[in-house]
């Protein structure tokens, strides 16, 4: 099939880029400092004026240790000290856990056993996937237990009619979508983090990623669920039914329960067939107005293709470029935004026309300034490490504090302009000056789904920065009725700040749930809710 | 644009339709049988074995009557026996209750003072939508008080940027698709009694429909809810956001309820852009073998443009023609199957092109034995009339047993063909003879979603041939690992049946689950679970 490439002339066409995908950054547990160099501190140390230990959970001690013995084999406990700071600690290194023991059970009747004994006896517990959460939602705040599902990791079964996978929790989202790549499917989810991530930690905490706009959210792609309640109940929900109206649709209540009901341990999942044909195109455009304009006219035009539209700012892309290392791949100059467009079909050539049609519109409007096509599978590679590089970027300077939000389209971008005019008047930012707390409030996301990451980039993280912050960061966001947490979660961070999203009857609500399913509240506390 | 036809020798080309669209059958409230010359036998005699009426709900008097009248206008309060009867009964005139009451609220706030009452008097009460629902869930069983929603049919706000709809429950499916017609937008949801279904009995029972293998299950599109719960707490949740993650999704249990836990009252719901091209195909398919590659076929080269796959066995087909008095659109034969396949687009050129080397490649397989393309808008509705309008024309002799079920692909078919030897072992069924009860089983249904509708069609509802299809038809299903209900819920019909589908934990939290919310059991008794 002959690719048409588009005559336009200010319109560059990439053609050997510079840097080949394989090789590239994708969301890792560890970030840049290294971990022999600095110690975090203990989230109960940083969080001590928020949060105390509750006494009503018990201590560990040897008996509980003897009955865990009696449920797994040694090498799935882990008591040593070194081992455990992996697990204690987040991968922005700003929680740090003080568990003593963490338990890797193998089947669903293990984690029947140990959440049974676990309720039994007061001992709190925090379910763990790939640890890659980014509000502090999977690590322990003081000594609760660590269960992590990283030795629960087989695909059960797939079923090439109808697309639907059933999967282990602790599953690694790359490992899944490759071995559905093989039978010509995809999954409905991918983000950044899918090297570490977990299907059943996406699964607990909603996950949204950046093909949302074009699967949809896991309410509706999760078919049925295995999970174990507090009390050693084995919730067995595991259906591979597209549609089935017999009793309340309960499993939703795991999707996005961040491990407080119950710990998921497989998951059923509807997989999309495989697209045949992608294109990326990443564009240079001139104002968030010309942003909103472009993903209008792309939603018209693309529609059925359209399968990502991701925003980046110009500081998010400058921070990138360092840490890569690479010169920007769009060279023409330096733009206030970037958008990356992804169209995914049966039909590349129907594609590549589409595609065409839309940019030259776009150009001749006025909409975008400069852009680039990939041209094979590398380059789309590439052009993605653009945006999927920005989490690991934005802790260049040492760390970063992550706002996840949704935010109505028009007002969307005024955050982060609110926030760097606010860093700014406190006199605690620079991106120069290491004498400055913080290097910058960068954003970018996915504008197809209203959803705005603010980053605010710090070479540390101190109380100075966070009273800056917050909460007006989350009283902005309620002003605009928006949502302070768009796919990452309440977790540990954003606990007490519920209430800027939701009104006391639902509050209440979730409260009850809560109760309801786990009385003794053993279930990730001091977290969500 | 130009069409290119298809040129295949055997291909007959709809010219010109005999049948043209506008006057079409939808699926009305009222079927064959009219309302005068013959009286619905009372569920609670049809089905005095099974049920009767519980004590403990308190009985109507006056002084309800007056607390109702404090509450709403005269003309909101229906206690006419007449007036009733519309309300009273089901539209395959299966069921009747005995209500004497009909409340019509216009806002939220009448619902919950009304319900509050109810829950403090323990009236039971039955909330109704269209009254177009197919297992008796919407109608009372004894004397429960009916509130309607048809009195709260705003359309509440619109988003043209996001495609957000949020409106009244009683909003009328197709008045809130015409609604979204003029914005270009879709309503995400389409079924054969959009003329009279309402958007909140949609929800309410997890409405699938036409096009779910496009649009995804309402648990993905439906983006925020207002509730009414038994106690008159107003449950505010009208959210606008694609992704919020901030604590429990308690919206999807109201989401296939069967107003068993609550009224809704209003919905937030994500819409598509409207298609700006759309084609329909009508095939005629000689084996279920074939239907099946037929599909797995079109999803794979129609991929992201294919918006329904329907098919229809040919018994389905010999009603719908005596039921409508035309000719079938394919006139080279009487063949064992038909599918309807949709695609709806931006590109009419490349979904034509797409759409016509499927269907040039599938009949040089020898999948696919004729065929027609409807050629305008006319067409395609008249193409669609011989899917849509089967629900109608199955009540012909008078009445008919409906079962919808999901079971997979494979073993789809086989519940038709296994059900109607077995009528045939009992000697009840007949097409012709008209002193036999039954006239025949048949199937169609949604093949995308592995959704069958098994009907069997009756000159009269017995107990003899219900015995003869029940309980077998659900131990069938439970075989195959099937679900008994697939999209029209539970009802009144399917109470006694969950056990086919759930295992005892899943119904044990299920019941828990509503007691929790409803401890009097006000909410639809004697239905669902």
């Amino acid at each position: 099939m002959q690719r048409r490439l588009l005559q336009t002339a200010s319109y560059s066409l990439l053609k050997r880029h510079r840097c080949v995908g394989s090789g590239f950054a994708r969301l890792n547990v560890l970030p840049v400092a290294s971990y022999s160099t600095k110690t975090v501190p203990l989230t109960a140390e940083t969080y001590s004026k928020k949060v105390q230990r509750d006494p009503k959970y018990k201590q560990l001690d040897e008996k509980d240790l003897q009955f865990f013995k009696s449920v797994l084999p040694e090498n799935s406990i882990i008591t040593d000290e070194d081992d455990l700071l992996f697990y204690n600690e987040d991968w922005m290194r700003k929680y740090r856990g003080q568990s003593k023991l963490v338990l890797k059970p193998k089947t669903t009747e293990e984690v029947a056993q140990i959440l049974k004994y676990c309720n039994e006896n007061k001992l709190a517990v925090v379910p763990q996937g790939g640890n890659t959460g980014l509000v502090g939602g999977s690590n322990p705040v003081f000594d609760e237990i660590i269960i992590s599902l990283s030795s629960m990791n087989k695909i059960r079964s797939f079923d090439p009619v109808s697309g639907i996978l059933k999967a282990d929790a602790g599953v690694i989202l790359e490992t899944a979508d490759q071995y559905l790549a093989e039978q010509g499917y995809i999954f409905p989810l991918d983000l950044g983090a899918k090297g570490s991530c977990h299907i059943g930690g996406n699964v607990a905490c909603n996950a949204g990623g950046l093909r949302l706009l074009r699967y949809g959210s896991l309410h509706g792609s999760v078919l049925g669920l295995e999970a174990v309640l507090p009390d050693g109940t084995i919730y067995n929900s595991m259906h591979s039914l597209r549609k089935d109206n017999t009793g309340y649709d309960l499993k939703q209540l795991f999707i996005g329960s961040e491990g407080t009901l119950g710990i998921i341990t497989g998951i059923s999942i509807l997989c999309p067939s495989r697209p045949q044909a992608q294109n990326v195109a990443f564009l240079a455009v001139s104002s968030y107005e010309a942003v909103q304009k472009v993903f209008v006219q792309a939603r018209r035009e693309l529609q059925e293709i359209l399968s990502a539209f991701e925003f980046m700012d110009n500081t998010s892309q400058k921070l990138t470029a360092k840490h890569l290392g690479l010169d920007h791949p769009i060279e023409s100059g330096d733009f206030p935004f970037y958008v990356l467009i992804e169209t995914s079909g049966s039909s590349k050539e129907h594609d590549d026309e589409k595609l065409e049609t839309f940019l030259g519109n776009a150009m001749e409007e006025g909409l975008v300034e400069d852009g680039i096509i990939a041209q094979d599978e590398a380059q789309i590679q590439s052009l993605w490490s653009w945006r999927e590089s920005i989490p690991e970027a934005t802790t260049i300077g040492g760390g970063v504090y992550k706002y996840d939000v949704s935010i109505p389209l028009a007002d969307l971008y005024g955050l982060v302009e609110d926030v760097n005019a606010r860093l700014n008047d406190a006199g605690i930012a620079s991106l120069e000056d290491e004498s400055k707390p913080v290097l910058a409030a960068l954003g970018y996301g996915h504008i197809g789904d209203g959803n705005l990451h603010l980053n605010v980039s710090v070479r540390k993280y101190s109380p100075e920065v966070e009273s800056v912050l917050e909460p007006y960061v989350y009283e902005w966001i309620a002003d605009k009725h928006g949502s302070i947490s768009a796919e990452h979660g309440l977790g540990f961070q954003k606990k007490n700040y519920i209430g800027y999203s939701k009104n006391d009857t639902e509050i209440k609500l979730i409260k009850e749930i809560k109760n309801h399913y786990d009385p003794n509240g053993i279930m990730n506390p001091y977290k969500y809710i």
